[in-house]
């Protein structure tokens, strides 16, 4: 509706206190910046670096979870799916399924999201180019479904190593509305022996740049102590930080909205 | 057992009489050149740029048609897998399960791939640093199998390009035996629109290098007719090479394995 | 002084009545917008792809017009030098050294550059990581002169490609101010056979992204008539629409100037 | 003339002693493995990271030392330039002009290299396709001058990283000769703070694959105490070293040689 919209919430579901703090606090703010907001956790992290890492409270604990902050917040629901048989159940819960851009590419996955009805979500693989994301967006569009987003969450460049393309985000938007994945965006793959790192400190930049360049909204994950996050920690935006955080992507955003990109 | 492994046939599952065609020569080639081999084909192919692309048979008619292959002619079957949950029946028929590069890190799969006790065959992903290989081997060795194999196949180099890094070779082969991919070395991801394409022409190049650098084996696609394949016709071998082609690579491939790599 | 700067020109010194006609328009707008300007163009275009292209009026006659534009119209002038000899006569005329991005690592032309006591201005390489350009800036700052600005023009992303990694810009300013190039920013190296390409139509993508990490000015090619241009005519940005690009690139800049970093 | 070249020698001319030293052993094993040999070492390390790094003996001095090499030893001699006044005089003594790979778009240069009819052997930028060293072949063969080859020493992957694409060894051999460089091959750039640092434990694996897949000859630094050279000693090979590392070269290079590349 034109209105800035935002993914945001821990990275695991690690527990409905978490869940719900965030929810909570999200939610305020989002009212107060008009922005849309749409909880975001996942039930379980299916491509964690090493085998021994935590991956949340599992399929159906974690589906409840989430379905409680749904009831009790009123608030969309956005979680992530790693197989087919996964759409379903999930779609009963969430009103838009992520799919992970490690799987981008799975053509059984994207139809048995977009047979779902729900919105699907498309991040973009480290090892696509921008312009073959319309690949994907057909296939969830094969099923009729045309309620598609994809999200730029930056490609390999080196080991270990991502960058972010700004030019990726008006290809896609030719596609589909385009979602800024902060979070990730500034992860370093594989970068801390068996577990992935990060450059937090690029996050707010990368969100101006990003917002600038014209975007339909941002995914930023939180937390309420990012130091005892049980996934991704180094990467989240403190939860007591998120009002300014947004304050500032909006501004940006705007920019990018109103902007003129004729030159010649 | 020290001798060079050949993973080879055609991409897809096309009919009994492609892949009965391409069993027979390859044996009477492998047993002339004291070569171990392995039959390749995919029952189904999951993750083609298109949602129009061709798919292989299904995976029933997929796998009984491996079972013919593999009772015709004595061969080893290896096909991939795409969900966890086609770990067991695939099983039931193949001797060897491969991991797609794009799926490297999904942590259930390889669980899954490793539970049926077979060997597990993963491809290093187009975003993973060599090194990190040790953690997809460490996920299927967690299930108490270690029979387990790597594969390279390049890894993303801007966009629509891969490049093989060579020293990814000796680095891999510190956690499990290595094959090179020739057919999807020479892969453009995405370039050609739709679909992917390929440089065929340096396939002896990079086969060359590799062996000479170090393998344990090679992959590498063929049809009797590779303008007539139904999936990746562009980077194939001609059947009718095969045997020089074969004949080359395994001259780089001892010259790897007598090589010494002290430089202090 | 705090104000967003401009290097602007055309590419290269293609006579006096382009330089001219470009100067007055761009003074005039800077004066309208606070925009600090100074005219740049090259006298010498001593890297193009093919021995065959257009190198520019050459040393003599170049500096001359270069010398009659600030005289006419009192702009203090920016070009580049190649070999350290040139850096001595060109700071006769210029009030600054550019250093070329492929020679970044030149120890002699820097140190010439440094030397002269005028601003040098030097482009990170293709090939440098955004953290080893405090080693150029050291090489300029051993002779004494501490004005030294870099500039981000993006870094090799495979072949025939360049990516603007945000991320240099705030781990550049710790070491100097710095220019963001729109023009060579969305250039494509060699890709047009014998010549290199462009995708001019990302530039005001770009140039806001920039501008929102936060820069302290801009570096961007134009000219009356861009497909009239000896040089870099298909990134160039036509003089008429410099106006408005400013105009939005200057909102940029004004809220990357603002932002706050923090994250903890 | 079929034979396989060796350009090798210390980085720098740190003494006459050490390049003596040099000179004598590799021309013994020269001879002995029918290797064609040319002396290498720079009279200058013009573009080190750090501006307090070695540079070596000087023009001069550095120049004298390279031409009592070649007077008492009768061994052709190769060294670089950076400046296109040093192409002259440094023609005086040397057999062949290296042009660095920083500097290989640099059409001054590489016309005076090529009007001194010397040999100039063009080191590939680590920013170009192999492809476009045909305009860098072509700028020197304006001059008259047919004497080139080209070498390989990686290109840009990622920050601080190269990669060595086996496939521009096939491709750039389309313009000329190609030498791979086994020592730079393996640098890792500004890897170690204000220099750079290697790998040299992949030396011997990206030579033989070098050498399978197909050059002219290589390139290789060595010392006889690395530890002490005084530029590049982590990825020299020792000096008693060398004759294993040649003899294994030259098995890899003749099976390149033998090599048929047709696939179709």
């Amino acid at each position: 509706d034109g209105r800035m919209v935002l993914f945001s919430g821990p990275c695991a579901v690690e527990s409905y206190e978490v869940c719900a703090k965030v929810a909570e606090s999200l939610q305020k703010i989002c009212d107060r910046l008009d922005i849309q907001y749409i909880f975001k956790a996942s039930f379980d992290k299916a491509n964690r670096t090493s085998v021994d890492s935590y991956r949340g409270l599992g399929f159906e604990e974690g589906l409840r979870v989430l379905d409680n902050i749904k009831q009790e917040f009123g608030l969309p629901i956005v979680t992530d799916i790693h197989e087919s048989q996964q759409a379903k159940p999930v779609s009963d819960v969430a009103q838009a399924l992520q799919i992970p851009a490690y799987l981008c590419r799975q053509t059984d996955l994207l139809v048995a999201a977009g047979e779902t009805g729900k919105t699907v979500k498309i991040k973009r693989g480290q090892f696509m180019a921008p312009e073959d994301m319309q690949y994907a967006v057909n296939k969830v569009k094969s099923t009729g479904n045309e309620k598609i987003c994809l999200t730029e969450r930056g490609v390999s460049f080196g080991y270990h190593n991502l960058v972010v393309d700004m030019r990726a985000l008006p290809i896609m938007r030719q596609f589909a509305p385009v979602i800024f994945d902060v979070t990730h965006s500034v992860q370093q793959p594989g970068g801390m022996g068996g577990s992935s790192g990060g450059k937090k400190q690029f996050a707010p930049y990368l969100a101006r740049a990003a917002g600038a360049t014209g975007v339909d909204g941002f995914f930023i994950e939180t937390h309420p102590t990012p130091s005892e996050a049980k996934s991704d920690g180094p990467n989240m935006i403190p939860l007591h930080k998120m009002e300014d955080f947004l304050t500032m992507a909006k501004q940006a955003f705007e920019l990018g909205q109103q902007a003129k990109n004729e030159v010649e």
